[in-house]
């Protein structure tokens, strides 16, 4: 049995079923047409050239197909590549399905459900609570399964909802740190600030971004769906506009896509928070691939920067 | 008589009335009281010293009241002051009034209001026209009073009208030289594009920023409107989008305050005419101030350029 | 019949003819010869491979010759690529044209021409008028036939004349709404601002830099040469000065390249007026090529920004 | 009684006894001496001006003297300004201690100590719990008293210490919600991140820069101090290397004075606790002067802004 | 005798004579004016006010007269202040010329310009050297007497010709240790690359910018001049364009004012030995300021830099 | 006979002997295996594909060996390419040794190490003799063969070694034109200043980086080493700080690795020196292989700048 595509290294020969991402027709240089694809499975991706695709191999081997493959993991340009020995498509008899070839949150759909409303539960200000509660009930499903961005980071099935709770943590024990910081507000700002992304992203499985979300993006559809929803629930009070300033300011910076920088104390930790569970779960995953004395692959979310996982790192 | 303050130079003497603009109290380097004046009226602005400031005086020189001066102008670190030899509170015999010292827009309201008219009744696309209507029609008297902004270009009384109208002048010419341009688009674009200023900005007297201007700014507010707008009017098709991200590019960069940058044409080209209009605004203005072969004073928002006036100008 | 190659998609075939614009040899992984031929006709240009080349071949298929090609359009990395299935040289009985397979400006030479002389005629300034002429005179062949650039915008025959005329035509409609510009200043500075360009640029058919241009630019080297014309005029007045600086500051800051930003309100309007024609020329050729809901290629010289035409746009 | 000096308002008058923290004499526009006081309490600073100083006041008013002062708050310059009706130098009899007009930690040194031994005792990487042990050793007293700044955050008596265990809390919580985090790293990296402030800082009273501090600055000095350190013990395993590069990229970013940016996860970590702290440092005590509606005065230290204390926040 | 006033500290007494650079009349806060004088001599500048200034004090003290002052130094908002005890302007009698308050290069004009008459006969290349010496007959006069800028560096009387000389001394010796080095283009290039700011500059004793030196800079002035001189030489080689681009990227960066880099060996080191003795200049006269163990003045042209002299330096 | 590798061109034939610095396996697109082999010799580097490569060929050409080859050079994506006509390895008897086959400084290594001494002896301050004598004797060996950078300039054996001297050549010139200059100072941050890369690298053969040299750099380590060579030689007084300094600043601002500008004049000659040597070896090197008229290839480290060799220069 195969370990997943993410952990292989070049040499490692491999038998098994992989999900088609991406298909795309080239012409190779004897002028014969090959395919492109991009192979994946609930651990990770890897690109595989089909060369002299026939007519049928070009109906065949399509996006969100599962295909089941032989091959040998070769370096390409510095990138690892899978040398195709043998292909053919996933049959009814093989009982495999495609749910099983995407990358999932660590944590259960349930699981995340519940802390959600253990979180709201614990809320004391009414009229925040009030709109939280007025999203949670109109995206449930999508909330609880949509990524939280195309790539980056927690780009998987429910990663929008993990961020979420993982930042809801996060923001528990800083409020017990630093009372000061008014924990329903800070609640609510982390629930609502990337449910834009629900509108700006097209889907669970192939996530590219609406036109919608790029002519605005997933910020200021955000400010004007809390206003929305606002005028619905009749609400007037300044809970609204400082709702509206924490998901406008949360990229921290105009350069970042926020046209105000954080103002008000709750923007600036909930600035901060995003940053640490983002910056975690990519650091995390990728030093999860390495052995102590090894450097993780370029983060390019991270500034590029190839990280180290000393010696003494136990395993 | 007089010349309008902001025509005096160092030397002039100078006997009139004025409004003040701002008053602040400060204690002077022998322990006495005095009072700082910002003082204007519609040509320009001046800032004066009353040394020696009596517990009346400071209840008589107040902020929005109108006074009768003599005295001299003078330098101050390189500002021109104005050196006071007499002053009293102008009287209901003096028959002056607050609307006379503030500055105007060069073209009345009324003709502001026609220029408006004219162009929406030349829209062909209902859907543009209808939104166009139905926000002149909410904020029809704001509209024509507010300035642009609080201070650098149009900064006067129905300055947005008038920033307005002259774009409208400019849309109207492009389109004629570049006919694939959206007159429509366009159009509407200009009319909307800082109705946001109206609640971002206190007022048209004393102009400050609002608790929510500096929250969320006048750009995502008026996304905002645009969308509520759309609703109540009951309106789903792409010019709603469009407009929307019209209104939000139109800074041009995230660093100006606009998260997403111009991303179709009539985008573009709004950005490009709302600079126009700005610079020219500023840069007649200061050059009006100084003969042939002067310098104009530093302008701020043109990256702190001081522009010359060639001699070959005819005054 | 074919329409141009600037117009046609992946999985289109072609026949026709289309000039070589340039032919580089290079080897194949099989280690045998071929060509990278860059097609092109006045629509547009696509690279294509000719495989396996003869020493023929290579004599035959060079820059500034026209073939005839039949073949298919595929995609490699991302970009159309002719796929060639036959081509021979046009031969003399084809009755192809050189001047046939280079794009051109959409108006004739001719009333660039008039347009110009026009706009000299309505100078009122004797001083500014006398320098114009000359430089038109001396330049007239290579004025009416040079592109403004080597890419990005009007980089086609005439494109530099046209760019002005253009240019010409905001100026005036800018003229009428701010009546204080100097009409025949900034008339003078657009006529000569890119000047320099007729010797930074090898020529009209394939277009590089000279080693002069280079070296300097052709901004530094348009200042010397109205120097130079003004000694040749025996000029001494003002407006030497003043156009040499609109010439210096057109490209508005340091970093593009103006050691002095402008300091005049005409040196001001003029980078404007040169960024407006320039941007209109990249977007409507870019966004003539899509249809409405769709995206325009990435635009390098405007932020590498990808432009979105409206559903509600007719074609 | 008075309220400290740091919550005081224009208008308020105050009697009671302050330190002078800096005295810098002047003349004044009549000829006459004067001194510019800095004065301050456990609650914050103030600017003040004796007029006419005689010699005898030079004298006595000199920096670290407590006085006695009545007087009234005004404004001078958008800044508040104490002008004194009456002063004189605090008298043995007048009970007051210099440590009381200091302002320290709100927590006491001996439970900043003890949090720290508790933690070192919860470490189980002998190497690195040995090192930190040696410095805990080494400057016990100056770590227990230093400021962790001489401006901005936590710029007090015993700042350091009170930074250093505010940034263990959340370390500890963090490693709860990310268990991959290496605790012993992260808790060794935070204790000796800032303790080359020890050395580059000349002292808890008075707070400069040394001439060491300005040309090598804390970071450089602390990677030297541990490679010095891990020779005396004579370690030589990785953790040596690894806790210097935590020291020596904590700053996150060349600009900020961190040659390597964070290339291990902890440190990467230890840079974004290190922000939190300070910034929530910085927020909660400026936002403690505010009333609800109110902004805080500009915080130079973050981008220079002003925070808004939302209305619902409860006093 | 006094020491000159550039190295008098606070609380120093002053009694002797200064040039008057500078007179600005004001009015004080009692109402009376008063004149803020630059009073400088051949060592450095000062500022002092005179209060109660009569109209014969406003005739008699202005700028370029010799006045006799007795004072003290006291310290203003950080910068030193002469307090005039005493002062009347200076008689014939005095024996005090304006010459010798003004500073003046460490070397003799006449062995600044033997030096330069040395260098170009050491010169091989004909055309260069033609075009060299074409430059030192047309500005003799000037060259040996102008400041190299207005301040910063070389600002005193015969900088320019003094910042050329040690500038050639560098490439003396650079040329020995990289013979590759074109000797002759070098000194060419350093003898003219700052000529244009005989132009730029209004003069050798109050030395302000020329409106030619605001709108084209000495840079593109200079590349004119020499194609202008080549033109009247009749020289068409290579040497003057590469002699227009050594002096057109002498500033290293557009964003410096050059609007092409170096692209030429000698253009590279041209700009290097620029530099370098530009910041000998401006480091040295700073550092022969300060004793052992002091910091000098903020540098503003040197990134606002203090610099430290170490402790070991002999006086 | 050949020239060297670095001085062939397109079209040119190659036959004889070089050394593999790399061989890496790939896949072509007919699946059969290849080898790109990086190829060099004393002059230069060269890329080429060994097609059809056998277990055997794996085995045989690997790095550190030298081959046999005849081929002919062509051209690939803009770069050159070697297309292998044959190859074998180098045998015993074909009398050929490694160190032929690497680029080597153009000074010998017993030159250097002579000036190096002749310097240290020239030295008058005692205690920075000390410890510049004590690093001599402590990296001797590797001092003399270490290159100065893996790649850039003076990137050959000795590099390090040729560097140091060259830029002493250059101090003692600048130390006689500006005598202030502290020469012993200056002797010794140059001597000093780069020796951490001896840790940095990994070795004079194949020059990577180490961990230790990506964790913490080659300046914060030298920093530490002077500190810890002073602590051996028992020496506290402040010679040691400022040589810290020197070290530490050399790179000249925080953004280039120096997280302390260059505060110290000694520190700031330094800083320019090494520039210079640096520019100029590169410089120097890039045009040795154009003829006049051409360009240089682009060189990364010099902003990508392409060099022109002018047409008088002689060959």
């Amino acid at each position: 049995m195969n370990k997943g595509i993410g952990y292989v290294t070049v040499g490692d020969s491999f038998d098994g079923y992989m999900l088609i991402k991406e298909s795309t027709k080239g012409v190779a240089s004897n002028g014969k047409p090959f395919l492109t694809l991009i192979l994946g499975d609930a651990t990770g991706e890897i690109e595989a050239k089909l060369w002299d695709a026939s007519k049928e191999d070009e109906s065949l081997f399509i996006a969100e197909k599962i295909v089941k493959l032989a091959g040998e993991i070769n370096q390409f340009r510095g990138k690892s590549q899978l040398k195709i020995m043998s292909v053919r498509p996933a049959q009814a008899t093989d009982g495999v399905r495609v749910s099983d070839f995407v990358e999932k949150a660590p944590v259960e759909k349930e699981v995340l459900s519940d802390k959600l409303t253990e979180v709201i539960f614990e809320m004391d200000n009414p009229v925040l609570q009030r709109i939280v509660r007025a999203f949670i009930k109109k995206y449930q499903e999508a909330l609880l399964t949509y990524p939280a961005a195309s790539r980056n980071h927690h780009e998987y099935v429910s990663g929008l909802a993990h961020h979420i709770v993982s930042m809801l943590g996060i923001a528990k024990e800083l409020h017990k740190l630093y009372p000061e910081v008014n924990k329903d507000l800070l609640y609510a700002g982390i629930i609502l600030h990337d449910l834009g992304k629900l509108k700006e992203l097209s889907g669970v499985v192939t996530t590219s971004y609406t036109t919608e979300g790029k002519l605005l993006g997933h910020i200021p559809m955000m400010v004007e769906e809390i206003g929305l929803m606002a005028k619905e629930l009749q609400i007037e009070s300044e809970e609204v506009l400082i709702l509206q300033h924490l998901v406008l300011s949360h990229h921290g910076k105009a350069e970042w896509g926020s046209p105000k920088p954080p103002l008000v104390r709750e923007a600036e930790i909930l600035h901060l928070i995003d940053l640490i569970d983002a910056k975690m779960n990519m650091l995390n995953r990728a030093l999860d691939k390495v052995k102590p004395g090894e450097y993780t692959e370029r983060l390019f979310a991270m500034d590029n920067r190839s990280f180290y996982k000393p010696l003494f790192e136990e395993k």
